[in-house]
């Protein structure tokens, strides 16, 4: 199909998306209406998917301009870079424009979790929820049991389509009340049962799936449009280009969001370079760097025991590891200790994050050999080739953990001499 | 005391605050060190307690220039208002800079959720903890089941601050994982045994209070410093004063904090208006409004029973009787129903709110005497004299209500058959 054909947006808005490109052989393209929920036909096999992205007229986006603005605008949410995302509908929920806090030793944390649902998912789904809207779906479906499927119900809330979750009969209880809040319909089934019903509903309910459906994962075309606005904020708000982002990986759609970013802006002139990327999975499981090991571009694992329950994926998906050697990046995998030590660091510095959310972090300070010293002047000193500072994506709240609201309230008497043993022991007095 | 003796700031900071004035009577006046933490000795009695506020060297801060600026720098957090804060010491947490989301008649909900532990109370503790740390305190000590609690802890943890938290022990098991997860001593005790526990850790700990220690509402004095930046953000977003804020109140500080901060622009000659300022609290209790009817300057009512946990004070403040009838704004009394309403019109566009975080928006619509309707042309059309917009101020997010967490999860059989008599009650099928 030549481009012509699709070269021109089929909205009357600010968007300069032309169509979707496939991933596996960029000589496959696809116009830009319907996105593609389920990756290339034409070069997925039945093992491996390959993913399509979305395409831009370059040539008509002025980059310099574009990220000369400021930050400011921060209520219109991603919609300010609209010529470098697919069209938004309707009003969003501001998402984004998530601040960066340095930790002590000048290593940043980008803090998703300030976001209209205090995750990242929340980029995602601005995007995809648009594209189902634009579609005329009744509604969208989510196989989640966390921040996906809660950010889903609130942009569809939002849209005024409905919501449908697939949770895992496993979900935690306050997750539960998450979800629901926005009035999704949610429906906790048995694992093994959420991916064949999440095609039944997409069939039988016409409902826009905002979760993969494919053996490796594809996910939404659009959905990683969203995510590249974190690569575009690093920028703006940092001034330059980092030399490392660490990145928690389930799917590696965030990932593979970042790194495109990064080459956009790249392609624009805005930059030269771009950072390293380092891909964190939990060292239970671990399907991109299985796939960068053995050298396949997207493989299954066996995931043992961990509770990084959001990115505890047995399926890995081609963008990440696309995205993770375009940058000459490496991928890593940490434990639930070295997470859990992690997650103590962002807390002492004021960060309440989720276990899965504080795996970037964990794997730079792994990977730098170094607990976080204070005037290390880590900042730059990651061991990339490149300057500039070093950033760490945490993802989410410490809200959506296991165990939150598991532990008894052990009410203590008020009584001054039965506090001072334990007033003692915690150092506060002598 | 002259002006001249503590016309300058104690540190080389770019603050200009200069001392402390007694808001019972502007003659008496204090330096800026120590912090008034128990109102003003010389106007307060045994039964009613005045509040101090911080002053400034107005003439020494370029109004137009700072307000100009974008709201960029958003790691900044309320740093980039230094002049008009108290000094500030070491990293924030990038608080404030949250966005204004539009619902569909056109009213604005300023979403404080999107703070670093998802409630306004950031951006009190940057001020009050910042304050510890210049005093030299070991740490702070707050009483709270809450926001207020955990924000503390999160903004002592930053600042390498010890925090102690006097909870109630009835706080609900989620929010004490929120509350120890900064770290912080964590003492559930009686409600009643909370107040004088504080008061026994300030004074054997050394330990400074950023809670309130007197009769009638007076608090930190520089906390209602940290809300004030909440007027600032609204005027640099919306480009001009809104018409109306409707402000969730328990003790007043945040309404107090907003009146302040509009003042100050009218001071500085940045505007020539303020907005009217609507308090909402529970009609269950209300001191507030109850001050305000009986003409005093601040008073103690019964609270029956109300799920609004984060606003059911039985003792007011005269910090927000003043600031309320400065602003020419009423007193307004929702119940536990109108904020049910409220939350529920929250989350069906998006946002997740606690119950007490509606009372702003159940205000708004219970006194416009409309539910809300599309294109009904609400905003500027509060019944207010002023033009702009109306903005309710939404405090926090669900995660913190009551209930959560408390639904069992069902699970459902993932046969089709099965699930559809449910999809067809959903409308998902017909």
């Amino acid at each position: 199909m030549p481009r012509a054909a699709y070269a021109r947006p089929m909205t009357d808005d600010l968007s300069r998306a032309t169509g979707q490109v496939s991933l596996g052989d960029p000589a496959f393209t696809y116009p830009l209406w319907p996105p593609m929920t389920a990756g290339c036909p034409r070069t997925s096999t039945e093992a491996l998917s390959y993913p399509v992205e979305v395409d831009y007229a370059y040539e008509e986006v002025d980059g310099p301009a574009l990220f000369a603005r400021s930050a400011s605008g921060r209520s219109d949410g991603i919609g300010r870079w609209a010529p470098l995302m697919p069209p938004l509908v309707g009003a969003g929920l501001a998402e984004g424009g998530t601040p960066l806090v340095p930790l002590e030793d000048g290593v940043y944390v980008k803090d998703e979790s300030r976001n209209p649902t205090w995750s990242h998912k929340d980029r995602l789904n601005r995007v995809a929820v648009s594209a189902a809207a634009r579609m005329g779906a009744p509604g969208v479906v989510v196989a989640s049991s966390g921040n996906h499927g809660a950010s889903a119900a609130a942009y569809a809330a939002r849209a005024g389509l409905r919501c449908v979750v697939i949770a895992s009969s496993h979900v935690p209880p306050a997750v539960l009340s998450f979800l629901r809040a926005y009035g999704a319909e949610v429906l906790p089934v048995p694992e093994d049962a959420r991916w064949p019903l999440l095609r039944l509903l997409v069939e039988r309910c016409a409902l826009h799936p905002v979760s993969n459906l494919t053996p490796t994962h594809t996910g939404h075309a659009f959905g990683p449009e969203g995510y590249k606005t974190v690569a575009y904020e690093l920028f703006a708000d940092l001034g330059t280009v980092p030399s490392a982002v660490y990145v928690p990986v389930g799917y590696g759609e965030l990932l593979f969001g970042v790194g495109k970013g990064f080459e956009e802006l790249r392609r624009l002139g805005v930059t030269d370079r771009v950072p390293r990327l380092f891909s964190a999975e939990p060292d239970a499981g671990g399907p991109l760097a299985a796939a960068v090991r053995t050298g396949v571009p997207a493989t299954h694992v066996e995931v043992g025991p961990t509770d990084a329950y959001a990115i505890d994926s047995s399926a890995g998906g081609y963008r990440a590891r696309h995205a993770l050697l375009r940058s000459g990046g490496e991928p890593l995998l940490v434990s639930d200790a070295q997470m859990r030590d992690a997650q103590r660091e962002l807390a002492g510095q004021g960060m309440w994050a989720e276990l899965s959310s504080a795996a970037g972090l964990a794997a730079y300070r792994a990977r730098s050999g170094a607990t976080p010293a204070k005037d290390a002047g880590a900042a730059g000193d990651s061991g990339d080739a490149g300057d500039g500072p070093v950033v760490c994506v945490s993802t989410s709240s410490g809200f959506k953990d296991l165990g939150v609201g598991t532990e008894p309230v052990e009410p203590v008497s008020p009584e001054w001499d039965a506090l001072v043993p334990r007033l003692r022991a915690a150092g506060l007095l002598d």
